[in-house]
């Protein structure tokens, strides 16, 4: 897994910039108009004209994509190891949650 | 970058279940209970005692990971290409902010 | 209309304690933890087991009032005047949205 | 108080209308679209130019009705009585945060 990557790249155009990361809640606050352009795109996708998988939006891939960033720009602040952490929470899951579910 | 291989992973985790991907709208108010615990983190970290960048919470890390699974989930559902995505906004942004801030 | 009694009520909790209103990105945060709790509400009365409007949860009521109370607590810190507010965008929707959805 | 006059015209803005209240997912995401402008518009404010409270800004007082607006269609469609749970709240926090503050 690579979001170490993802993170780099994320790192190298930040700090090209005199103001590099902004304070954590105005990061946070960013995340929220993220997500909250997300919930428009899925509720105009879902709420009238439900569509099938298969024929995404033009723009829900971009908006999950500046969602993305704008929360690896969160963990960078923090020297958060993403990968370090997604191995984790996949280990958690697979702790808590395999008899929550039904398996196939 | 590979974001592939999370979504691949992820995928997995999922297809292991009957209940398979939830609808959009279910998945997206997971996502917003995951930032919900990440705004409660950052809170906690930034409000009365703030820390310096390097002493990162035990949390923080976990509910960012959380919070990037559950998006995972919809880009999975609506079958999209998160690495070909997020190379798409950063060149996006290289067009559009590069002057919007100080360069070093 | 009054959500000026609510205001004044908010207001009249917070100013008996030293801290006060804490900084609006705080509270902003405090806002989207109140949205998670509605939403984790909301996806379990919905997902799984969709209830009828009347049989309403125990807890959808009090996480709605509690999201309200950290929306007040906001209004009053920027000295907004929620009654006017409501009563304008009211008009606005009925000029804007009028054509927008099928008249009964 | 009297959030039930508030309570009373959203049912009747809806209430003329076919589509009527959407299903709560739906309603819920609507309620993830304003809390993310509300958060553009703090994000602008606080961030680079901090203002003084009394100095607000044109929008901001409009972006918390619009989300008071999808907050209450939400608890209408539950019927749920939002000065009763609002009283509640009150109530509880004089128990539970009485000493979580410092008094004046």
């Amino acid at each position: 897994m690579s979001l170490k990557k993802i993170q780099a790249e994320v790192d190298k155009w930040i700090n090209q910039f005199e103001e590099g990361y902004w304070p954590p809640l105005s990061m946070l606050a960013a995340v929220m108009e993220e997500v909250g352009e997300v919930a428009r795109e899925i509720n105009f996708l879902e709420r009238f004209k439900p569509k099938k998988p298969w024929e995404k939006s033009g723009n829900i891939g971009e908006e999950l994509a500046d969602l993305i960033f704008s929360i690896v720009c969160i963990a960078n602040y923090y020297k958060i190891d993403l990968d370090k952490e997604f191995d984790k929470i996949m280990k958690k899951y697979a702790t808590r949650d395999i008899n929550r579910w039904r398996r196939k």
